[in-house]
């Protein structure tokens, strides 16, 4: 075997298949997109390994690469993936995150390679230098274990049937700590009930923290939460989630009527003493979603000011990352808009 | 063998032992600098791993502790040290370097670890949970293999045995591609020449450029400049390095005496369109270093406005942190400065 005249940065991506110990080596081809992909066609892409090369404009829109890149590269005769990371240029930083295996495609192994890597693999071919990749990846799927969601509640004085849920997700990429992606989350949501506690404040209506799990690995405890309450989503007042980290806070995004939108508004002038005031277009999250479509409620998130992207799925998503007084701010905003919405006596509709 | 709890992010440091296959299994303990190491004394080091964590300050005085750290460590019975990346914190990201083993002090392996691994080990000690480490390295020390400096010169048009030497180590360290340690100095250094070339431009001396190779493994490059030009070394005007990145230039650092300094400052105002005009206290380089000290003769080095040590001896190290527009500024300025020394009238002393 030739000595590699370099290595690249790389991290499994989660779901992926592995590769035999020897690993697969082959010839790179750089696409920047699928129409690249389709057109090269079979004859261009059968026994390569491909890389998406596409630099990262938004999460929604670069992740489609990650998710179903590997499948529609093996569907052509690929024998493997590699992914540029979803997210801004780091320090060469990859980042992992879910693929999904399209089914009846054949699951080939793929890898996230750092921003650097990708820009040097693409440099090589536009220069016209074939460039070999061994990649080896110990990657395996385990069967599914039992794991849980985690509820707490203060019950509602007047309308305990009437709940108002906030939460975050507890699972993570285990190649960081998992302290943006989303151990915050989970910590200024419950900090915010534990303040209510403390404070001897006890609303109107329920409020709830859940923290889900396997958010990850496909939204599993939002579906289950879904399905366990499907009775109750109809009381459920409102789902509010915090999966974008915790950085300055700068406010709440919301989705709902005009109407309710115009009375988040006015609580959130409550929250101007410490510049968290801003309510923005849109307010969903991963593990709300199923619930909020099912129940047809409003719905919101915790917005901030900070570089979610650059962290999240990587190695760097670490503690040190977060500020303890932006965690205050946060827990605070969540408090009182959850307590307000709670504790208001007309609905929130 | 327990599955472990986290892996740490580490670099194997330059010239280290390794482990055997199986690695090296041992409780860690931190301590905060060799004062702390010493009281605690072959009692509380022997048979375990120290992990030396310090923050960065600056670069000579923390390097200490990653250059003659695991000789101390291994004096007192230590089986393998640990040192916190020489560098402020990044994403993950450890810097590797030199060590050096004490003559007849046990070789032990020794590594670096992120600052956020590092930090995370401190709070476990803090917080009395004994941590066990496994280190796994493969490093080895190969024999000494040739290698040259590369020598290019514009012969003077007056006084050809005049020597203004310029520029920079072309060896680094492996995990990046050496752009900013030490590829850019090289390249500015080099091009300034090329810059004087390209222009018709032939100084009254003699103006030569030195890629010194080797430099990250003791500076033996400057070191056999010395030597080899031992003879001649009274006729080198000045020697400058460029070896702190390619980031946007602020000037130079000048070391010599108080007339050479006014001269200096004098031929820098040519560079106030680019604002690199700034004299600063100091003006050196690993790979000038000895053939200064022999010669005694007037020294420089240039200045930058950037993060040179965030980048240098880690993957991150790589092309894309160099911006162009930086690299013709500093070339720019390099040639300026360079060409007036090797063309006015009076000798730089």
């Amino acid at each position: 075997m030739m000595r590699p005249a370099f290595t690249l940065t790389i991290l499994g991506l989660g779901g992926s298949v592995g590769t035999p110990p020897e690993g697969i080596a082959a010839e790179v081809v750089v696409v920047g997109g699928f129409d690249e992909l389709d057109s090269l066609g079979a004859t261009g892409v059968a026994g390569k390994i491909v890389l998406y090369d596409v630099p990262f404009t938004n999460y929604g829109e670069t992740v489609a690469f990650r998710a179903a890149g590997p499948s529609r590269a093996g569907a052509l005769g690929a024998v493997a993936a590699l992914v540029r990371a979803v997210g801004p240029p780091g320090l060469r930083l990859p980042h992992t995150g879910a693929l999904r295996y399209a089914d009846g495609a054949p699951q080939i192994p793929a890898a996230a390679v750092s921003t650097e890597d990708a820009d040097r693999l693409q440099r090589m071919q536009d220069r016209g230098t074939p460039t070999r990749v061994r990649l080896k990846m110990e990657a395996k799927f385990l069967p599914d274990a039992d794991s849980f969601n985690v509820v707490g509640e203060i019950r509602g004085r007047e309308k305990p049937d009437e709940v108002v849920v906030i939460g975050g997700h507890f699972d993570s990429w285990d190649v960081g700590t998992g302290s943006t992606d989303d151990g915050g989350g989970c910590v200024v949501t419950w900090e915010a009930l534990r303040l209510m506690k403390k404070l001897g404040l006890r609303p109107r209506r329920t409020v709830r923290v859940v923290l889900w799990t396997n958010e990850e690995n496909g939204g599993r405890g939002g579906l289950a939460y879904r399905d366990r309450y499907a009775s109750e989503l109809a009381s459920h007042v409102m789902m509010m989630e915090s999966d974008s980290g915790v950085f300055r806070p700068t406010g709440f995004g919301f989705t709902g009527t005009d109407a309710g939108r115009a009375k988040v508004k006015d609580i959130a002038t409550l929250l101007r003493g410490i510049q968290a005031d801003r309510i923005s277009a849109a307010g969903d999250g991963a593990d709300i979603g199923p619930s909020v479509e099912a129940g047809k409620m409003p719905s919101m998130s915790l917005d901030v000011d900070g570089n979610y992207f650059l962290l999240h799925h990587t190695p760097a998503d670490t503690v040190d990352k977060i500020d303890p007084m932006d965690m205050s701010r946060a827990s605070a905003a969540i408090a009182v808009m959850t307590y307000v919405i709670a504790d208001m006596p007309d609905r929130l509709r």
